[in-house]
């Protein structure tokens, strides 16, 4: 009986949704069914703030019909986590995970300090939001920026790659055991650079693949999702509907 | 030569623009003009998370079409402040403003310690991570619940009166030297409450309207307005209109 | 292929082997085969610091003939932890997991904010300092005391549920999501607690059985394990050798 | 009908007063009073904590005797901040504001995260004690020293310049978005830096006037003015009467 | 060779000086050799942060003169610990200890967590301060008011007796291992207290006492004092002589 | 009346033996009685976290019997403080002192900020869960390692003095007031180090001393000794007779 999970990646281009695609297949555990979509338009990467404020209604919709199209879990696929905290809020039976709070637990599960690699400073305040909102202030050692874009790291992949080591290198050196790669556009480098440096390196895309089975089959044997308590108390239905807010129920 | 300030009430219900337009009339400076506006669908209370989620884009829209009408500043109408960050990276030249962020600075200015009243439990942990992210969480004594949706208020205001004063007290019995009424439909309620606990009590409306035209001063006199660097740098304009994304531009 | 599982359970008294063993086995993955195994003499249960310190080495000793003996996982069946940072230094290929860990990490991905439940408060510091290790100090509302030793839960196990219960509903008051039961004596009650509740509530064995499980199954895909950097880094084996150190090789 | 305000240069020089008068008057609003004071004897700058130590009643002096000539506000116009809890603990009607507290309010309002730029690192401990104590700890990226005593800022007007650019550079490198020149002596040197940096540059001079301004407005439509719920909880008239300690009356 | 030690009562009253003195002969070292001084005006006692502020200039001068008397150390007899760093600053030989500072290293090292008993809730915020600076915020629990006024504690013993048990009982309730009265003037309570409650009770005007002896014979056997760095870097000579700062000298 | 110390170098190995006595018999006050003691077998050092986990057992064991042969205080003689709370826990009424302790608490008297030197980066994170223990987090400016083992030091004593002396001068740089060696080894370098650098360097043999000393002492005039609850609440005797624990009686 297999997990049926959908990676949604949130941009208005497929570029990676093939990359992702093939990239997944090859993780997932062998019951997994694994569809990825992106969409129709809108900005093509979340760098900005407000960029991602205006796909997370498209990522609620999306994440509502996959829970009626009986998906078992849905990754949003974006180190900002986009829209999680609010997706778990109205679901009423899907496992909602992304990228970042993934790693984060699998990170500080394997090491006791952990450095996030990221595309550029830019990125930094919102991500630091959310290594405080999920409770790892204390392991983060620090943000280490390669200045390139979201696109940018498939044009000249050793040139990533040499990056990607030099900031992970530094990051050891302030005491990081655990380095994760702070973007889903940076599928494929991780074995390589744990290798070479010797430590676990995190994909984030891996991380929530994984943290997605796991919390669907935790859920199958014990009945543990999320709590309806105070932060993901769902809103009333006769709300949703009177409202005409359809997308939400 | 007057300040234009538009307080947007981001609800799908014009039931609190009279009064809280009046409300802002009787406080605002001599030379100041005030319009309040509200959206013409959605949530009509933005008690849950998703419902935040899913107005901000309009806030967005709004804040933008303000700033191309000249307004000085635009107030964000809601205590979570949705939108404010996302709104200051794509400002070019407004003062945007929210109730949270503003009264928290006052109230630390007046005490050393406050509490938030809030209305239901459910509001706490999003308001809790403002707080955190505005940096006052070692000035908070406690969020306290009168147990009232935000439209409730108004229909018993006797009963508010009692179930704010209550709250309150047991507030400064823990330590708070200033309590904040945390919802901007809590209109006209400080004046008694403040009246008959002789500690400050901020009004949320009042506190935003009156920061707003604090800052406006400020840029005109010194040119201090929201840093472009990391936090709220700007998206580039080329992105957003190749990909059609007008309503931030 | 399966995954082979060692649950110590570091007591001189098997008393809890059988009802441990069937309460894995109830939760267990397919594929995974189980065993458990208390010791031969020491402390019958370890409530106190002192009896915690001098079980560790046995707990080690155990840990490295499970690797020896192609254990794919170890879990150290109790909630205070004891020796899981030092068995992850010395270990070469197994994983070591423990109910402590594991549970928060699942608890604060299924709600921002939990309690523990502990049988006495004399419980409470070394549980402290463990939450502050793992980074979960902002995720923790409370400790909430039942006032019942280890071997006391199942005397009058309707007395241990209203205990329980109060202890849980009080903790939700103070603005807990989740709950866990802090101890790995507590087997048998979270399932009518979370009915009761309506929130999750985390039993610590079966979230060490399945973090296990997760962590085994991460393992094989993707080479992750625990960092040799810094707090991992194991002993020289020279050293281990000159020193007659054997338990640890 | 206008504001008058206190500027209190709380040195036993009046080098300051000519130039901070003039500076002031730059930047204060259209109905602003503005008057400036020294004093006749004591340290002639407050670099030691034992030089602010023994000034503190001097200044508690001055304000009282502001408060009783019917100044609307006082200015504490020393970074350190010295004697503001103290003054606003007596004050019975005067607003009381002080540079530090006064531009870490506006510099967490226009970024996320904010540096200070000292003159010596000597100063650095007490300033610390008072971005805990105003609760911005969180939102402190860094002090930067320049390594110039209060009296040489003004020497070499290029040099200072030059040093103060390549601290602020630096802060902005490691992540602050806004700049606070941290002395009182800085005063002219704001607005070339914001040019060349890009970046919001707080003069704490202008910081506190505006800030002053701000709470006596704020005052004035609301009544809002400091708690005298603990930490400015005034003492009894009887005793200062009786202790003959009218300066505090 | 015997130890020299001066307290200070910090009052403009000599009411407390015999007590004080019967007190500290009683629990000093057989070569210890104390004296006990007041001051001939001022508050009679300490409870508004104002009167601390205009006393801290009298205690430095008597503090310089103790020096000068080549006494070994003096106490600032004040559970605020007015002064302390402004005189370890001007200090060239002498040991300088307070009240809080000494009971909350003891505290610390006698248990885990502390709970502090105060007269009023008044004296918390300020006493908090000083709990930060010297960093033991996580190690306390509470501040527990028995509501009484410094000249209160000895007017009826047994009232003053009563209620520090039953705040030192709910401090316990609350996780509490140790208790500090809080209050200089709390003399004569803790044996009593300790007998009955079965946890060590600290007496601020003992532990200075001893903390100070503890840092003279520390400093004869090793040269270790307060470092001239940052915090305590003293004031230069010529400075002082220049402005007649000879109280400092 | 005299008082007897038993210093523990919890080695399985006397090389130190000599040098720490002879050592602690120049710092010890006159009428304290001092002994060493090491280990018959075991680790050589302690540079890993599961050699501490196995000698802590034995530590435990020696310290009840120098209990039994009235030693008035002992000192567990590793930076690491291995067992210092578990043999607080089960002592009856011996003092338990440890380098590590002892040196934050007179550290921070001495400074407001210190660093720590260490042998190896590997030594941080447990030394770090320490400083947290304690109290001390946001006292530490940094670790700073010199990259040499344990019986390192003493091999080429002007490399160690060279390597010391770079560590401790880049520590102030960032920050220190007062810098602590942060091993039992580092014995005989304090004293050169604090005349070359001018700020306090502490030698935590000596601190953990004359620490004992104090504690002794102390507990003499006034009583004063662990808490016995929660953290140091002893395990009944009656469990440790039964189940065989004579080590811990």
């Amino acid at each position: 009986m297999g997990i049926k999970i959908l990676f949604i990646d949130p941009l208005g281009t497929n570029v990676f949704d093939e990359m992702t695609k093939n990239y997944l297949e090859k993780y997932k555990s062998k019951d997994t069914v694994i569809d990825v979509v992106s969409f129709a338009g809108g900005p093509q990467h979340l760098e900005y703030y407000s960029y991602v404020a205006i796909v997370i209604p498209e990522i609620l919709r999306v994440i509502k019909k996959a829970e009626k199209e009986n998906y078992d879990a849905v990754i949003i696929g974006c180190f900002y986590d986009p829209g999680l905290h609010e997706a778990r809020e109205i679901a009423k039976k899907i496992i909602v995970v992304a990228p970042c709070e993934s790693s984060l637990h699998i990170a500080s599960t394997l090491g006791e300090k952990f450095s996030i690699i990221v595309g550029r400073k830019k990125w930094v305040p919102l991500m630091m939001k959310n290594v405080v909102t999920y409770g790892f202030r204390d392991k983060l050692v620090s943000f280490k920026s390669v200045e390139l874009g979201v696109h940018d790291f498939h044009k000249d992949v050793n040139e990533t790659k040499k990056r990607l080591l030099k900031a992970a290198r530094e990051a050891v050196e302030e005491g990081a055991e655990v380095v994760i790669n702070g973007c889903t556009a940076l599928v494929g480098f991780f074995e390589e650079m744990q290798r070479e440096l010797g430590i676990p390196v995190i994909d984030p895309v891996i991380a929530s693949l994984k943290y997605a089975e796991f919390l669907v089959q935790l859920n199958k044997s014990t009945g543990w999702w999320f709590s309806r308590k105070y932060t993901y108390e769902p809103p009333p239905e006769e709300e949703l509907v009177k409202w005409n807010l359809k997308d939400l129920l």
